[in-house]
């Protein structure tokens, strides 16, 4: 039910809306490069009288998450959720005692884990993540985010995030951007929290995905998630899924990877103005200092290209006044 | 840019939106029990005094394509688009002259072309939907809207919509709800149009697809649309998909055929207030009459499960004063 608002009241909410929010645009990022860069992008393809100007229909913004949004260190936050699920499910896997790599990670041997491989985890990730309901996951996601503590800061999981990060979904979503997520990580472990966090609704999450099927159990339809990959997110799945799931090249794209490197090149390969943009963890004060040689978030190539073709490379600590919420600001920005 | 607009043109445009829309809502429906039964659904959900209120960020409501926002007679237009595309094509593939199922339709060989069967009708589809990018793909697409005409009508196929579907859509988006299409059709072939007939975004248009593949063309990034199903969006398909993309179990949904039954009993199976409706094409006068012998669009198993759980079904011939825009309305309302 529309109501027609009073008019003084409907005026104070614009003012509101409009003043102060300008100004705090982008408040914890220095004005350095990047910053510039994203405030000349933004004003060129939304301002009436630009010759680069996109209707706001096709303003899409597409985000990495671990380690563009959150951090991602000391490993994937969904692989520590899949690693407690491991021990809490233990009781009722006594095998698991004698049987790898359940066994690695409830002795919490990393060599072992190590050995284990790839397909090791596959097989972590398989028996926390599948062979039930798409509603019991999230359930457990959600109970898991309410216990558990980073294991560095001793914060929940979901307050590890970029506050500079968070206002530039916000400043985008001000300039009537629609902000997507588009991760590896698994779309129903995002669902649980991108909406409170990044705002960012549950359809606007793309990621990983399992295979799910339609099952009449006991009448209830019911979507079984299956130990069977649908979608692989990462790297040349960026632009495949984008392609796939919202259907229009993006306007900017951010990442911090070279998992991201696919994402970032069909994005600058449109026509007219488009910004890449790439997080480069410097900052082993605040946050952590890791690129080319990390086994978490490597960032080689992308980052190469990324000087080549000129794309906005962010030094988190020359260009972050804070990283986290929870972080007190510096005093003086540090340039 | 935004702007503070003076106040009195605002209060002006707000009485523009909200007066004469509501009186105007759902205009071709006659007043009998589904353009009831859908006012009181949508009032019910999205009056701020009703018990079973939803915020804005649930109301989702699902449509399917063929056969409920369109016709899907005397087949499915996409199978014309594919027949019609063997026949552009043909003077490249010389072979094809002698090679079936291609031949059958260049002699219009009903009986071969049955014959030939899904399988047949598959080879079809891959020749003409996939071995080229996305791009290149979707330019087809919009190349056979603008020449082909529809066998009955003489129409382009983009005006066989049905008129009081789109008066559901644009009413439903009046008060806050936010429109998907759930099709067994080929997303990229939907949204070459959805967006202009029916003001569906290609984001939210969910259809079958095929595998794409991220490739560097001399530098430059390409998406090869592959000869292999990524997902089949019909039956069980329907609601799985709706999951994994939308990741939200829909306020409403409308279908027309036993292909959306998974779709509507997930629907039904969510808490609090659910709209579930099915087009029963009755009209032979103004559209086609069919249900349950229907080789395209068959409405059996789901007609039943209806009538059971008390679905709306809407009585083309009883319920509608028009089908397409292009048709005269009756002079008076037939009931």
């Amino acid at each position: 039910m529309k109501r027609i608002p009073d008019c003084r009241w409907l005026l104070l909410a614009l003012l509101l809306l409009n003043g102060p929010t300008q100004a705090q645009a982008l408040a914890s990022w220095n004005d350095s490069a990047p910053r510039q860069a994203l405030q000349r992008f933004v004003a060129e393809v939304t301002q009436t009288d630009s010759p680069q100007f996109v209707p706001v229909a096709q303003r899409i913004a597409v985000f990495d998450n671990d380690g563009t949004l959150w951090s991602e260190q000391p490993a994937y936050f969904q692989v520590l959720f899949a690693f407690d699920e491991i021990r809490r499910m233990a009781p009722a896997h006594p095998q698991w005692k004698t049987t790898q790599p359940f066994q690695a990670v409830l002795e919490n041997d990393q060599q072992a884990l190590a050995a284990a491989g790839t397909d090791g985890l596959m097989k972590i990730i398989a028996a926390t993540h599948t062979g039930m309901s798409s509603e019991d996951f999230a359930q457990r996601v959600r109970a898991w985010f309410d216990r558990a503590r980073h294991p560095k800061s001793g914060k929940p999981y979901n307050e590890m995030i970029y506050q500079p990060m968070l206002e530039l979904m916000d400043y985008l979503r001000e300039q009537e951007f629609k902000v997507y997520i588009v991760s590896g990580g698994d779309s129903a472990f995002m669902r649980t929290f991108t909406e409170q966090v990044y705002g960012v609704p549950p359809e606007q999450v793309i990621g990983s995905a399992f295979v799910t099927e339609y099952r009449l159990v006991d009448g209830q339809p019911t979507l079984l998630r299956l130990a069977r990959l649908a979608r692989n997110d990462d790297g040349p799945g960026k632009p495949e899924s984008i392609d796939a799931i919202i259907g229009r090249r993006p306007l900017l794209a951010f990442g911090n990877s070279d998992g991201d490197l696919q994402m970032l090149q069909w994005t600058a390969a449109g026509q007219g103005p488009r910004f890449m943009g790439l997080v480069h963890h410097t900052d082993a004060r605040r946050e952590w200092a890791y690129d080319r040689q990390s086994h978490v978030g490597r960032l080689d190539k992308a980052l190469d290209e990324a000087r080549q073709r000129g794309w906005t490379v962010v030094d988190m600590a020359r260009d972050w006044t804070q990283v986290f919420a929870f972080d007190n600001p510096p005093k003086e920005p540090t340039r």
